[in-house]
């Protein structure tokens, strides 16, 4: 039986939707226990008696994007993101934790509640986007660390590594470092030293690459600053929903067009399943934490908690913390 | 009349299509005269006699993107760009310069030949691009600048603002600062240290801005340090070359879309238009140098060389660089 806490109260949908997430997760798979956490009565009521491998674990306050995140942290003692951290550590049995709240209260209680495994210097958040081919590509650090030295991003690259390679099954995948261009010699301070350190790293280094290449499939970790890397990502994301907006903007605005669009709804069906990564794995896993922490976009629904759940068993059975520790143990021992 | 020296030979199209796009600018508009910088025996092969308002300065060498860009400028002494540099120096009647070449090169050359505009810290490269509703954005920096200090954003954002209200005719255009989030407090030391500079300025400064703002229509004009910048500029770019790949290629694979992509002609026409602002605006202009320096794509055709032509005549006419100055002016008297 693998058990996953759940912050019932954290996301723009919750709790419904996070609750609901939870149970399609607990009918989907026999193996699975939830606890979840939030205000009790609320929580009951929208179970409404579907309470098999449901623990309930009250929690009367709520941490918002507007509270600073180790303040909350640190005083809203019983909010269900804290009660949630607080299980996920004394509990060992309890393997992740699922949350769309506040992603500084998150990270915030991922370091002070949970801790990084030994040898790495910073988590990391690694979403997925979909790429122009058939594979997929996540993106270390997204945005969890604004200001990194080298060190940090060598870390990413081994975390990122790790985690792509269980996802998608793929032993060696293609680690890029984000750059103003593809030449060795490119790149700000930061980049510049990162690169020297990637390239002795145990991992499948392919060099620079630049924006650019971010969705071309031919690179499957890029690693970055989380300033540099949170542009990266959200400007593509931005750049995927303003095309498609004003493809829909322009079909409504061609008689042809629109009779056009009615024949290609399978297209437009492949288009949305392809860009809509979020529910094919979940939210983005906070990596290099002691224990499984796995993030969801705030406005996620009942789908994408479902993913998280299952990605989170995923990772626990690809024994990913393992696999990180072991690229830390190999790096240090290269290094000495 | 007004005469603009083009590098004949840099791009990936020259000199065949940087000389047709010359001869398209010189028919278009009467008061243009064009100074062509390359091998005088293949431009003249091209011209072909039509010579009308075009002069031609030999130069055997080309300066190729292997060649390190400041020792081309400092020993390609006969290369195009480089002697299309000295003419744009030495003539007070050439306004400005036209290059699709090198782009560490011409960069190189403005800095080395031309010089900054006083008070200006760092030129910075603008590119424009589409947004989601009927306006367009320019990023400034977008990778001229990989290191940067809050002083260097500031100045991007005096020339970015100056530049865009030029060229849209927008008194006040809404200028933010690249940033990981909304709030003020957000960022990474640079980002911050800017946002403080930034809110003093004698500019519409809006905050601090996510980069899935970027195309959204809210920002005219998008303040980085040129490592984040280009990451956001390329992964836009990106995104909307993989959306439009994923399209195509689904179209292909089923019957009924194809058959609904003959209805939807105008809407792939809509979409190309919106998408392909090179064609409607020229180049990036190098914005902070002493003389109008723009920059077309590698990659650029005939239309891009004219449209860069018109460009650097309407930043003449609407006194650009005198805009600049007033604008430096102002800030350096806020601080006295």
């Amino acid at each position: 039986m693998k058990k996953i806490v759940v912050d019932a109260f954290g996301g723009d949908h919750a709790p419904l939707e996070i609750i609901e997430g939870a149970l399609l997760a607990i009918q989907k798979h026999k193996d699975i226990e939830i606890i979840l956490c939030g205000k009790e009565d609320k929580i009951k009521e929208i179970l409404n008696g579907r309470n098999e491998r449901i623990e309930i674990v009250d929690a009367s306050q709520v941490i918002t994007n507007d509270d600073h995140p180790t303040v909350a942290i640190r005083h809203k003692k019983d909010s269900s993101l804290v009660k949630a951290y607080d299980i996920l550590k004394e509990r060992e049995d309890v393997i992740g934790i699922v949350s769309a709240g506040s992603t500084g209260a998150v990270l915030a209680g991922a370091i002070m509640k949970i801790g990084r495994i030994r040898g790495i210097s910073r988590p990391a958040l690694a979403p997925i986007l979909p790429t122009k081919k058939d594979s997929d590509v996540i993106i270390i650090d997204s945005g969890a660390n604004i200001d990194c030295k080298p060190i940090n991003l060598l870390h990413f690259a081994l975390m990122g590594s790790a985690y792509y390679s269980i996802i998608y099954d793929v032993p060696k995948p293609r680690v890029a470092l984000l750059n103003n261009g593809a030449e060795e010699e490119k790149g700000n301070e930061l980049a510049k030293e990162a690169h020297a350190l990637l390239k002795t790293a145990p991992i499948n280094f392919i060099g620079n690459r630049e924006g650019g290449d971010f969705m071309s499939g031919d690179v499957d970790v890029m690693v970055a600053d989380g300033f540099a890397g949170n542009a990266l990502l959200k400007g593509t994301e931005g750049a995927v929903k303003a095309v498609m907006s004003v493809l829909k903007k322009s079909i409504k605005s061609h008689f042809w067009s629109m009779i056009g669009a009615v024949f290609m709804k399978k297209t437009f069906k492949d288009i949305k399943n392809r860009v809509d990564i979020q529910s094919r794995h979940g939210g983005s896993p906070l990596l290099g934490c002691k224990k499984l922490i796995v993030k969801n976009h705030g406005a996620c629904m009942r789908n994408n908690i479902l993913s998280s759940i299952e990605q989170t068993v995923l990772l626990y059975e690809k024994k990913l913390n393992q696999k990180i520790e072991d690229a830390i143990n190999e790096l240090n021992k290269a290094g000495e």
